[in-house]
């Protein structure tokens, strides 16, 4: 069953200049090293153009696996290592970063 | 261009069982209700299978609309403030909900 790793971003404190280096940083320096992952199947960023309700969030990245086992092969991989550690330089205690599956019905 | 409407929810207080009634009330009575909702092109309900930082999310929505326009009209109608009513009692405070558009890059 395929899954879906979603990240979720929190605004950065100091502004637009923050928020502008953010997404430079995400997309010249993270999202290359993603798509080093082995297992990767494909990877969209979405910006957030509106909030409405909660939590104050300006990106989403959508990453897609074969199945659970792909997506652990994926976790424990040096890529993945690596993309994780320019995550806490870029994006420091903004990450929520999640496993989906198809709900049940 | 297209718009996705994400709705995100932390995990309620009340461990297994008020997880399995939020999930309950969420397929029964929201999710038909969001169903009726103008220019609804479709949407996905996923449950969380991991979480590996971050907010203690249990389930993810994706609602797909045409446009702006589209989820603006959608945003102002009576069967999404309907659906809404439904969650104020579903997820008190447990929800995060942004529109999302691809990010240029």
């Amino acid at each position: 069953m395929a899954v879906t790793l979603l990240a979720l971003f929190r605004r950065p404190e100091g502004g637009d200049d923050a928020l502008q280096t953010f997404w430079r940083r995400y997309r010249e320096e993270h999202m290359p090293l993603i798509e080093k992952v082995p297992g990767l199947r494909g990877a969209e960023v979405w910006n957030v153009s509106q909030n409405y309700a909660g939590d104050d969030l300006v990106a989403v990245t959508e990453m897609h696996f074969e199945d659970h086992e792909a997506l652990a092969a994926a976790m424990a991989s040096d890529e993945m290592r690596a993309a994780g550690r320019t995550l806490r330089e870029i994006a420091p205690g903004l990450l929520t970063l999640v496993a989906l599956e198809p709900s049940g019905t």
